[in-house]
């Protein structure tokens, strides 16, 4: 297969640029701690390195007006950061409205999450997912994917339990990985002090080894097809350990 | 002094009616950790039984064009909960705006902080206190406070040992707690279970054994001015608890 | 009774030194007219000395939506400003939304008047409270509440004689007055000069001689149990006034 | 002249019809109390029958940026009306921003009320006037126009006393006055149930026998060549009479 | 007739100042294609001199609240304003809300055109007019009135052929054109260079020889009877010009 | 290479099954009027098939804050849609705010006509894409990216004439196409119908061969590595067609 010549000829380039001193294909350690909240239906804290994103879902019997009747069950996001997540505060939200960029990034997560939930078997409700990045430092979107599908399951799994839900419309876990093109390397797995230089990234959203959404982004620069490939293999190698450490963490 | 005199009346009523089982003038378990996020200048978690919130400290070097060149420095908070922090989930706020509840909130824990500071040792700059609830089980605004001066300090520490700020600007720990009317009593302390269904309930920010703001509201019912005192008593107690926590915290 | 003794001490201080040359425990004058507007249900233009406030009471046979089909009823408030009620124009809210402050404000009357209201005697409708301040010099928040309760007795006056309420829900006048500590010294009713240089001020809200609602704020300054408690000495005394004339000009 | 024979031609008619008992050419009883709040530069409450307005006039040192280093005045306008000045309560702007047609009305205000105003001998200064209806009964912006013009001339007369304004910038009052066709007869100031009612009504806003604006609008009905003349002809006295209060108001 | 004598007073004058070289009692060429879009039950590009208004009918069959079940139509109206339409750009409206100006214009476009459609032989529905400016050069509200009528007949047009409606609720067009004093001379149809430098200018909405609407207003300046008259016979040509061609496109 | 096996096995499928009768790898018809509003610097209105949108470019010698005293240039865009553009009438951004679809939108053409940009050469100065939807069919924000490039080419050939800027800029047009799965199909440039069924649509925007943005996107879907390298094939063809139409406008 064409796409196992590019990971090789990655795995020989100098890892030694990447910042944190990670291999090109390596992902930063990755932490799913569960049921964090009292109140809500499922919940995670993920930790991806230093990008720590709380999820909870909230299940609702209501569904949206499209669905009344339908039958069909929906799952929605939301994305908020706190004001000092990062490294220089950034304005609440609260107080001017949700930016182009964080109503981007919670249509994404929704699409998403959606993409790996069998609608019918969930049946006619609403699941809400929140992801609340309490510390950044970049992913925090892949995050909020990995996590939100953790909460998702865990929400899931009591409804299950409570015989509400019979037949499980969460087979294979949803996750998310951001791939790069730091220093004319393709990276997986980007950090902020990564994600700031680069001139191409973006995040393939996967659901075992089948794609659900790419989007890949150069500002002031551009790719060619072959470094396309190449992200496209350092995404399937990330997926897959997102997706043994969501299995774990779920149980 | 007479307002001994009711605190003994109070305990000898049967404290076995509040749904936690505490006493009427027992506060629940406090944990203040600190350094909890990377990026702020301070930062703790503070935990007031099931109530949980966020606090950091930023530094901003400008201050509010209303204190240009005065040499006096500034204390401000933003408050916001979680959407799922509660037991129903609420909307989120960067989508609607702050309620009036929020900002009455936030206008409460500046104007708190801003008492126990000396502005002109700050020097002319401002720290912002974000204060976001994780978990809430009542009395958020009341840890805010307090946790948020942990925040404030642990910043102004940094500006200490960096020689930005020669002379502390923050001598007594600022703190808050809550009193209401519980089934007849005056308790210290609510949680969410006796808050809802207090007839009258309120707060009270102190510095040592100074006031710096009471808030003392009935919702379809009175208080009498003994039964003012009576809570002023249980806030005395509360107020020595939490300062004590705050000194062990800030070391 | 350990209050009295705290008045007698202000008593023997210097008067002469409030700016209008009012005596420490003395109210600016007084003045309740009815009936002042042709639509409103019940109206009164009320005026503590240069704070003028027309208050109207507008009844409305539906409930909010979390009261339907309870049989009770509701009483909420709204306030506004006129851009030059005070030395300075402000800027409109109508342009700019509502401020915080006024949020607080409102939000305080609904609250405050509600808790003076037999809500099951009203029966299940709603009265909404108007109050907007034409001239203001301190205190507005406390002429609100004063004058809106009149509005709402001249109003549920209005429902009775229709026979549509049978038994009066509103017994004992509900009436708000500020204290503060101005120049050391505790003292009733605060105007606009002593209001913007008080270090500590508070509005009292009372029906009869138990308290509603107590909101003490300090800012940059902190007051003692002692203060506290002359302050609630002079707000029994200016309540007892405020309230003559409520009864006064309700007939 | 040929408008005379329009007038002439309306007084046959049977002036009985009018709600009011009023004939077709006569105005409300009009009155102009001036200098009616302590802090504005200029003040009046004008009363054209039931319709109350209160207007101010605010001196601004500094002008709009479009203005700056021109040495040109500039006057704008501010209009609200408050919540239960109407037979139903409205509601408060302040809290859904201002309507279309508040905003239509301002603008109508400011624009008439620059049309009279030499804006060289006013200097480089903005005077806003805020006119804010306690009670309407129709014609609110004729109203505010006519009370607006008062406010103006009185802060101007300050001005000029202070020496700040040498030569007096407003010479003949601008005045406006509502007519109407209603029952299919040409009315003067129409009153709200004639207004509620009228196929066609509008707005004569003019400065002696000059003209400044004109507003007429049909609603589900069209008007004639020879109507229109008709409601110049009913303008003309009614603006006569408008201006002799102005004058008398203002000394 | 009195008017005819200024028209004629009007022809001596040197037509030669107006910027475009036009008579003054000569309207830019007209031009008017329909169903110019695939979606819109009715629509056309109207095109006065460089002023190109694109408008569509969008058929409701639901009726605002206040006509439920009342057998009575509507039609209301938008109107925006392309950022690059104009000389200079324009900040994008959806970004900002629509101004008090665009407002003021689209309240304009549904009153005018209500006024001339038979409501009871509508039936319950809405029409809803959008009139989008994609180059402005003066006089784009009247464009859009007249642009309006046109895309409305062909919506009723549809509507009258499906059988929906039988008699016809649009008999007579509505159209309007501008008029103002530019350099003392009344001139009819004023493009933008004309516009901004008239002292005095204003719309006139008619249908056949009827008004429906007049909105003469001047900015620093006044204007007389005569004046008024002479522009009103300016517009009695303009709309019966415009009227052909609207007959025209309609067929 | 491995990508054209692909497209070939595609080429063997029965193209007729698409609504429009297009083969797989079709177009639409693609056209692109230059010049066409005459106050913006750069203007065209791009045909691709039934989707319309007009696109102007305008020049503003002021760049954004964080751009000052850089001597970088700056390329921004605004989108927006008629409100009858679509089938069914959507309401009006400029009362609403701009969804986040909107958003999305304009600043994906932002950034990947940034991409195609020489900043340098471009100077301190910013272009402004305006980009409204006349008419949509599908793939509205891939014409927007493909005309706003044509929109910012002439405005950038007026600059170039004039001697403000010297070396070109823009080298290689950037071209934007969607792709998607249709009917088990890999297809080329989805029209509505063929949109709105797809279970997995993108867009891929390039410049000459060099990829600058990909966005895939699966609702309640999947695909393969298969599948994406099929549509990367699709979208090499588009683009080529779609640079050649660009490079002919522009002269």
């Amino acid at each position: 297969m064409c796409g196992e010549a590019y990971r090789d000829a990655n795995s020989l380039k100098d890892d030694a640029m990447r910042p944190s001193g990670r291999k090109i294909d390596e992902m930063r350690s990755i932490s799913i701690e569960v049921n964090v909240t009292r109140h809500a239906e499922g919940s995670c804290l993920i930790k991806c390195g230093d990008t720590h994103v709380l999820c909870t879902a909230s299940i609702d019997e209501r569904v949206p007006p499209f669905l009344k009747n339908s039958g069909l069950g929906w799952v929605t996001a939301e994305y908020g950061m706190l004001p000092r997540a990062t490294n220089t505060r950034m304005r609440r939200e609260a107080k001017n409205g949700q930016s182009g960029r964080t109503q981007e990034i919670q249509r994404l997560i929704g699409r998403s999450l959606r993409a790996g939930v069998d609608r019918v078997a969930l049946g006619e409700r609403q699941i809400i997912i929140d992801c609340d990045v309490i510390q950044a430092d970049g992913g925090t979107r892949c995050a909020s994917i990995t996590g939100g599908w953790v909460a998702l399951k865990l929400a899931v799994q009591k409804l299950m339990k409570a015989g509400d839900v019979i037949s499980d419309p969460l087979l294979i876990p949803v996750a998310a990985v951001s791939c790069g093109i730091y220093a004319g390397q393709s990276v997986l797995d980007l950090d902020y002090p990564e994600d700031s230089e680069a001139g191409v990234d973006g995040n393939f959203v996967m659901t075992g080894d089948k794609l659900i959404e790419i989007q890949m982004s150069a500002e002031g620069s551009t790719f060619s097809r072959d470094q396309m490939n190449a992200m496209m293999d350092l995404a399937d190698k990330g997926i897959a350990e997102l997706t043994a450490a969501q299995i774990a963490a779920v149980g």
